[in-house]
């Protein structure tokens, strides 16, 4: 089976062991518990949308390995138009529910830069890491699961190395090997689309030294493997999520999880590094620059949901669009800016002899400074637009409107160029997406900016910049950084 | 009694009569309910400072009625100092509570403007309204009040004026005129600090014209006056605030209110304005021209705050102040220009006839903008510096940690810089602040970014600005504005 | 001959009839004016470089009619790589002068979308046009010629079309269709490139209607053609430039002319376009797109410069580039946002029917917003970190450095990380590219950023984003404009 | 005498000694040369300006010695007003000329901050400055003196102290103490106002330990005295200033130069520090404190002229202010920043003991960040406005528009809104102030950004807001910057 539909996925997941948590009690079903539903229908959607007809393009892809269509999730991306291809089914999921899917993005792509790196460590060291991925490969086509990404560690003190933290546990480990596989432990943090997912994916959080070895882990489990607890985070605004009425938007959301490992145990042909620290450092490059070049696409597509919601909101208050021209012309060009700087990493991108399709470094994380930037001040422009009303929420819960006693009155009191009800679910969705459960984190979800600006540190040429504008300004002599004078 | 302690003011909001709903239910008392009581506990902090011998100079003045010292919020604003005073408060008040207290500042402005506006209208037209403001002040220092400011009407349809929408109650009107007073109705929107307040001063929304005369209404009516239905709005992660444990800050709160006026009578002398539209522009002008230029000062003081909090998450991360240094100072850039640009509008500002003195509007408008603008920048920083953990509160809820069967692992995943508990209660202070229920709503609140620009276009010398320029260029032919030609 | 090298070029510039005039009075020898000299050096480089190495694949591309290598700014963009080409010799002819060469880029694109809608016209209208343009691609290719391409018109009164002018020279117009040719007529403005051109290209300077008729003309003709007037403009602190010494650098420019058309003759074979109203609006799309995703790469290319040019100036001050390095950093993404945009523009785009490849108008024309904003950023930024004796270029002049009186004493004054001499010239080159000369005219350069957001307004799918937020909000009601209210 | 009319003030510029040279010859009068000309004219008219009934209150002030009415750059600065006079007239004299007097301001500020050292000095160690300050005050104010001041040395490598240098005379030094007074020697850079001053007033360019006491020195001197050559710097197009024609607004201009202090013997009476290093730091936070509350003003004088010049261009292409509504009011919203930001710093200021009133170095400094930042915005949307034309200049020189052959054509080719001329000089005024010799240099004006900078991180309170943040966050534990770890 090589497409599944939505349906059918939710029964896969639903079907899974319970080990997930929140409010500090397990969820017993993760597709219908009002803390994780919102979150499985979005992905499903992807599933359902995988066969519709104007939309299969977006959501499908050809196997590698049979030629079949399968869910673009569970591709590898050879080409410049695959990499554009994951870049335009995020933007076109986030305008699907207004925010991320997670299950659908990061175990995949992680999947991808496995496939290269073991490519590489089987070819310099003549393991058989390879042939494992090729395997799960197949299982995972077959099966059309969704994998969550989980990479962030804990990471304890910020100052210290892994192997320097007082608790071991602070960053995912390779605890024992055994002869038919290996035993791991420690935690991975804020992993998102974990609820949605069949799967997870596990690689380092880092590029890693020798004595970082331990830590240079990278497998497959199930998301209801034994020893594994998960435990769900909050989002702003999130006991709203989980009311009835429409005090938040039911058309999807994301979750984040704490991951506990506490000795899972992982068979041999799940594990696809163990030790190999060497290739940690590409394998986070690659697997940022994929991610990076994709991110502004989420972005944008978000952005595009602002656009309309902000839209709304003028509508609903009575004024028109022509009022807010220049600024939906603004948003709409942060919007661009964050997409097209993605596509044109992957422009200046290269086939990799492992076959995968790696975008421009540089450009990607370019972008990736951007889009901890450009969203922000789309979120602005959108309560600017929206009004008071819409900037915190500043307006009476779902319940109130209920109140036999004053119900009636705060309709009235919110009806403007739209009916009360029209007007609070505009205003609501603007508070979701800018202050809310919708905010998908661009800041330091996929690495920090700060780290994306060191990446655009080393990739510069600047000792040929300033070669160049020495011959254009005629300078003959020297000029080198001084070597620090004493004071 | 010039001069109540925290304790008699709790006391004074205790004794009112319940009209006060939130999630459809009456709230029986608002100093302990969650919904409401961190905001009472955050007034509550004014009144004990202003005893406080470091602080007192803050939170006190001086009367002008009788020379005693009084609690600042009950003072008319005479001198640019005074004026000062108001800024410096409110950066103070935010360094307590993170956010804003409300019933020490739009209902104090409201009773400053309505001083100078009754003057004049008794001065032009041989009315007794100033001689009423003067007694309710009397009243409002021997009772140590605080006062909420009802400026903004629910307005409805945005492009129709008061008189034109399906609904009068859309703006609070005069219904009614009496021999010994006036019935008023209608709602009044958004309004902050109610809950924490003695008595609510209403002025018109707008300045209006001849048509709108029924809109012109300044009135004070205490909290709990008969007809008058008050529900409170959620905010941002608001259930979280009502929540035990440390996933909110407990160290103040601020609330905003609908109000829902139903044929409440105000007696003769709480009545300052009934229908005379005239003065309605001049009102508006000068309440924004003081709100405007105080308001720098609040996003400061929240500004600091959040330096403080981005400072402890850098620590508790396990890093330095020293790595975001210049993040850091990027953040007091911001807060100061906002402060500082208001004390600018307020030295250019002018001592009016009737007494008060009125910062320069322009340069208060002005200030606004950046309002608007400078501290999303600062939030973004925050968030910036802080990580991934606080930039939208991604880890696990206080109950969380309470299980008993994980609760340890997360303390100990939490673990970095500093203790699990420390390091997730700098986090929700981040979250609180940006994307929680601590944002004062700096867009909107006062007056939208766009009607200050209108103000800003309004005042500026554009001709002279135009002639000087040509005079420099050396031009002698007329340049004027083209008429729409024909196309 | 395919492929010509430096001297060849310069020779058959040398060898035009003069027509060019600065200061009143006639060039002789544009290769040897101080006013042009340079800018003919400049693109003598790229004749050079098509014949080195290791940039050949930079300046050279194969010929769509022949095979053969050609100069890159004679071939047909057919394909995504060829527009690459196009941003990335851009890139690099900034790297070798600092600024822009003109001749090689306007003219070129020109003739590709004239290519593209010639093609159309013939298909539509049974026209012989595409034959002409075909003609004189092959004499283009054979002679290796650089073509300055004159759109722009002078336009007149900016409220005003074409046909309403007072003045019908304001747009370059045809005046007289004879059987062997037309005559035209009119001013052409701001056209970059002129004297180091063989060829001049004129297309019209907007898309028209039925009523502009006469204004729809493209055609070829020799920059010395019988009847054309041309006058070199100012460029800022242009007669530094003329100087001897180091006051401005001497590794390039670019100039910029008023093309003045006097009852020009041009034969049949060279006229592409004469009339066909239609195809204008197309045209100036497909020339937009591609030469607003490609001035992303110019900008870029400069911004490389200022890079290096701060660098030096950093160590000739005494310090190092770690005193500066985020802001280094930030040059360096801002020049490859606008770098990447434009690429990612590329990777959007389609080939067309005619055989040329268009890039995505919507990122083309959101990267000339950019374009219009980030390089002053870059240029700030320049000035921040070289001090301020490069700011405003404030230090004596060449002439006092040879003073026996004190040009001694200059040169101690100077010195500083590095001798008086090379400061100086560090210094010069900083002002040069940020308030001189080598400012390349980015924000009305190939249209204004005002027209770009048109363009973005236009293309962006405003009512499909405010159906997807309705939808995601749960709202069912109608929402739009509201039709403007009687007031 | 203690007004001067303007003509009196060229006269006692003429009659000094020719020690001011250019273009490597001397200028024999620097009221007649074309290099100096405009700046002489410029100050005169502020003399001039000092008897217009209108004017009066903004170009004089009421002498503290006498009472008299003075000159107010004559004038000791003692309270908030004075302060605000300061900026006050340095926006108006903006207005005058479009750019910078010099001559009228940072002398005047550097005489009153000695006033207040020599004060403390003479407190502290009883010697007799401060009553040689007054006596030379008494002169200034009876020869209605325009003084420049010379503040920045050369410095030589930035990474040295002035006593490391190779050169000792990169900073301006005490070479030998005589009974009668003392030989200054060493170079002064980048002196603003000095061809149009009277005087020059020397003082330390930083703060400094007692390992440079040689450097300390502060001192009067007329701009003639022997032994000082003076050197005209270069601005951008200064060339273009000094011809004839349009081609340059020639309603005033500023100069800068540099001062080469050959043994210049300074009479005792001039001496006004001579050693005292400890009162060097306060000297110059003083100065900057002062300097860059009005330097706001300034820029938004200049930002006022580009408001005035992008409507009149706006205009000349045949568009209304309409158009452009939204750029305007944001260049009147930067100018508003500087200038109000610079009045808040005023009004948080402190009256000294010794007499002076200096504004709050914290905001004053925080005002200086956006000084290097706002006006380069203004100047970007003056050149958006206006169009290509006026963006480089780009159109032809007042000579070619007087060609026989072609200047008539120039005239037709240039009209739009208005006539060629206007259209020319209109353009010309957008370039003079935005590329051209009208840039007043406020990125280092002053001092530079970066160290404005270091004075907001030295005056925030960074550990109080840190405390605030955790008393808010309820953290009870200490949080500390890490001891830097080993790694």
């Amino acid at each position: 089976m090589a497409l599944k539909n939505g349906e059918q996925y939710v029964e896969s997941i639903r079907k899974m062991r319970p080990n997930i948590y929140k409010w500090g009690k397990i969820i017993e079903d993760v597709t219908t518990h009002p803390a994780t539903c919102l979150h499985v229908q979005s992905v499903k959607r992807s599933y359902d949308l995988s066969h519709d007809q104007g939309k299969a393009s977006i959501y499908t892809s050809k196997s590698h390995l049979t030629g079949d269509m399968i869910h673009r999730w569970n591709s590898l991306m050879q080409s410049a138009e695959d990499v554009m291809g994951n870049s335009n089914m995020k933007r076109e999921q986030f305008h699907q529910s207004g925010t991320c899917q997670g299950a659908t993005c990061a175990g995949w792509t992680a999947m991808n830069v496995i496939w290269d790196a073991t490519w590489q460590i089987d070819k310099d060291l003549g393991t058989d890491y390879h042939e494992r991925v090729k395997k799960y490969w197949k299982f995972m086509e077959d099966n059309c699961v969704t994998m969550a990404g989980a990479i962030t560690d804990a990471k304890g003190n910020r100052s210290l190395r892994p192997s320097q933290q007082t608790n071991k546990d602070s960053n995912l480990h390779v605890k024992e090997i055994r002869s038919d596989g290996i035993v791991i432990r420690g935690f991975k943090c804020q992993i998102c689309g974990v609820a949605a997912a069949n799967e997870i994916i596990c690689m380092p959080g880092s590029g890693y030294g020798e004595t970082e070895k331990d830590f240079c882990v990278a497998a497959a489990v199930p998301r209801d493997v034994e020893g594994l607890t998960i435990v769900e985070t909050r989002r702003p605004s999130d006991a709203r999520d989980e009311e009835e009425g429409w005090d938040a938007p039911k058309a999807g959301n994301i979750t984040q999880t704490f991951l506990i490992f506490d000795d899972v145990f992982v068979p041999k042909d799940r594990v696809f590094m163990c030790g190999e620290f060497k290739y940690t450092g590409r394998l986070l490059m690659n697997f940022t620059s994929i991610y990076r070049a994709a991110i502004g696409a989420c972005v944008a597509g978000q952005g595009d949901v602002m656009i309309g919601a902000a839209i709304n909101m003028a509508r609903a208050n009575g004024l028109g669009m022509r009022t807010f021209q220049d600024k939906l012309v603004q948003m709409a060009i942060n919007n661009e800016i964050t997409y097209g700087l993605g596509l044109g990493a992957i422009l200046r991108g290269k086939k990799q002899p492992s076959g995968i399709f790696i975008p421009d470094p540089l450009l990607a994380h370019a972008n990736k400074t951007q889009v901890a930037k450009l969203p922000y001040e789309t979120k602005v422009i959108t309560q600017d637009i929206s009004g008071g009303i819409a900037e915190t929420g500043c307006f009476p819960s779902f319940k109130d409107f209920q109140s036999p006693l004053y119900g009636t009155k705060l309709f009235d009191a919110l009806t403007a160029g739209a009916d009360g009800e029209t007007r609070s679910r505009a205003a609501r969705l603007v508070e979701w997406l800018t202050v809310g459960g919708g905010i998908p984190g661009c800041m330091h979800g996929g690495g920090s900016p700060d780290g994306a600006r060191l990446v655009v540190r080393a990739m510069t040429k600047w000792e040929d910049y300033a070669a160049e504008a020495r011959r254009i300004a005629g300078i003959t002599a020297e000029l080198q950084d001084p070597t620090p004078p004493k004071k």
